[in-house]
């Protein structure tokens, strides 16, 4: 394998922590994939003394970002530290090194992007800003690449945690806007200062750089039109959900044949639609292309490690075009054809772990649940619920339904064959695993 | 611009037809986005004197395959004809001419991609496979590159359409598996002979691949258990319904200590999960990665058009690599630098059309509301809903909540100012836009 690729990181904060933590703990499996080992070997910080949320054995601190994007021997950098003017310098100036650069700032997209990407298609370099919309969701990746068959439509986005946070509050809760604002600061959801997320220019930026890359038009914050959700009452949460439906801090981009329509703003939406039931700090972004109809992602829009998870996979993907022949750029199996694991076990269903949904006729009389639950319990198949219903009229038997904990597949095959033994149990146990997706 | 890439179909049905209609239908849009045209100059069918369902003037018909794959000019071939004997030796007769293969045959790739890949690697060639798994949905994307930074811990998957729309007519309405089958049949949703859906088969083909590129280990279709929903019974769906969980047909894999875990089956969802509420022939896959957490996927995971989507979007990807500088191959903000619209027009917002949601304070005495309901008739605004609560004793004052059908924003404003004139009404009218999302 190739020397690994040596890597510049702007800001070492929450975003760059995340990232170092990441390519270290992954390091075999990302090298694996992209057929050549990443290297972080410079870091910018404001403060070189400061403790850090990462191990930075190896790495170089510095308080000068300059000097990292000046140096020769680095071919990618990573812009984390935020803001619009120290950042667009340091990015221009990185690209006119000829550096690859990788960068989670929607504002300096949403605000640069234009003059950012025409610098670096001139130098041929990439710019790659999957991070800067939507955390760890690839939806930059999804529309640009996964979709370009289709006309995109429409688009429409939970582009913001903080306030979907606190929209899912009030609803869920009945919770005023000011209060669940504060929990939203102390749980580090918020800013101290939070106008950015509940102005809703967050998600104008984010909502500018999707209308561009859907709809072949050029970056133009300008022209989004933004709203917040400080004026959404509780009583409007409750209406709505008289209605039918919930409020959301919504993203919507439309290219309609007057123009191309871009706006944020709080949006009643029928509480049956899957992107209504998306809460918490989660985002999803809905799109509509004339070809496939709707497509919904989904996922944890900021946060350190899912912000990281995006910024790694665009530098996996620059490490493959430097690395690989662009016809193999990634590889067919995800993984390099030499590193696929070819003495790989794959479980057989009797050492599957999983919960259980068992249903068995049982005749209708005192001590058979007991019985069924003394084999469980011998077993080893702890109980999680029990259901039995009286049977109607001049029935002797009824249904008993259970739901188990986890349990290995051939303990509970055993207790089935125990159970299906007894007088009192007529026919065989249904069974149907349980998967909770935690 | 170069010249068009010369594309040849293996197969004008269901899915060929879709492709060759998608590709006329924005030929403009695609070459904009991928650099260079795509014309579609030969296709093989089964009987060149049927009619189809795409025009197919300008496309070379004829009933011998082999033809295509041995045909010099021709630089990709699309392989739609599904099967795993014929298909495969065409795909690995193009392959070894030089040729990209695009293929949405999910049985050939889950039984033979280990040597199909092989074989192109060897060859320098690209095998896209993107619509074999989930349809339209560029999951194959998301996780070979959107999470490439990730450990991927574990995926489920609602991998086939025709199950997920029996399972979910079985529980809004409470049918009997045998008749919803059928009704599937006539709708088309499923086969004449529908074993290889409802057995679980066509489930574990797609999850076989998904196992594959999610943990890097070699496809093995034998390995993966798979169980269909024929027992399924409406009791335990009422049952499963009582304890607060949804049945649905999933594929689940899972990359353990012990070994790596596939299996199709029947499975117990809590119906608070988002996936548990991908209803009808929608798929969605979850995938949790170590970095990202969990993110999901949906959208149509078949039918003409979806299907088309992803394999134009394969081979917007191949003629993007045929084309462009690696360094820049996908550009930045999707389309090619020289096709961004550089007149657009975007909307302002009084132009912008949505329904809304108004809350007014306003006397609680008679007539007021007719007040209201003449403005709005007056300004086009019709109602869809309203609610009047009665206010509490000794207060004069009430909400009055509507919701409008769309209309256009400068008409609203219009209205809101001639409502806040009224005597009768209270202070400002409140305002949230309204988007279904259709």
């Amino acid at each position: 394998m190739l020397d690994p690729v040596k890597v510049g990181i702007l800001g070492l904060g929450t975003v760059g922590g995340g990232v170092v933590n990441v390519l270290q703990r992954n390091a075999k499996e990302i090298a694996n994939r992209a057929g050549r080992g990443v290297q972080v070997t410079h870091a910018s910080v404001r403060d070189v003394s400061k403790p850090r949320s990462c191990p930075t054995d190896g790495i170089v601190l510095s308080e000068q970002p300059t000097d990292i994007v000046n140096r020769d021997d680095i071919e990618v950098v990573l812009e984390l530290i935020g803001g619009t003017t120290r950042a667009y310098d340091l990015v221009m100036k990185a690209i006119a090194n000829g550096k690859h650069v990788i960068t989670a700032n929607k504002a300096l997209i949403a605000l640069h992007g234009n003059e950012i990407f025409a610098e670096a298609q001139k130098v041929g370099v990439n710019v790659a800003f999957e991070a800067a919309v939507a955390g760890g969701i690839p939806i930059i990746k999804a529309i640009r690449e996964g979709l370009s068959g289709n006309k995109i439509n429409w688009l429409a986005g939970i582009i913001n945690g903080t306030t979907n946070f606190i929209l899912t509050e009030m609803r869920e809760k009945g919770r005023d806007f000011n209060d669940v604002l504060k929990e939203a600061q102390a749980l580090g959801y918020a800013e101290a200062d939070p106008t950015f997320d509940i102005e809703g220019i967050d998600a104008a930026h984010k909502l500018t750089i999707l209308s561009s890359i859907a709809f072949g038009v050029p970056l133009n914050f300008e022209a989004t039109y933004t709203e917040g959700i400080t004026k959404i009452e509780r009583l409007d949460v409750e209406y709505a959900e008289q209605f039918g439906y919930r409020i959301k801090h919504l993203g919507f981009a439309r290219c309609t044949d007057n123009g191309v329509e871009m706006r944020v703003h709080p949006t009643l939406i029928p509480a049956s639609r899957l992107i209504a039931n998306v809460n918490g700090v989660m985002n999803a972004v809905l799109v509509n292309g004339d070809a496939v109809g709707p497509t919904l992602y989904y996922g944890a829009g900021a946060g350190s490690e899912p912000t990281a998870s995006a910024v790694v996979s665009d530098l996996v993907e620059v490490v493959r075009t430097l690395t690989v022949d662009p016809e193999n750029r990634v590889p067919h199996l995800a993984f390099q054809p030499g590193s696929i694991a070819q003495k790989v076990r794959f479980l057989p269903m009797d050492e599957v772990v999983t919960a259980y949904y068992l249903r068995l006729l049982a005749d209708d009389r005192p001590g058979v649940l007991a019985e069924v639950a003394r084999i469980l319990s011998e077993t080893g198949i702890s109980i999680e619920a029990v259901s039995q219903k009286e049977p109607p009229e001049g029935v002797n038997q009824t249904d008993v339904v259970l739901l188990t904990h986890k349990v290995k597949e051939k303990h509970l095959n055993e207790a089935i064959k125990r159970i299906e033994a007894l007088q009192s149990i007529k026919g065989a146990v249904k069974r149907i695993r349980v998967e909770s997706l935690h």
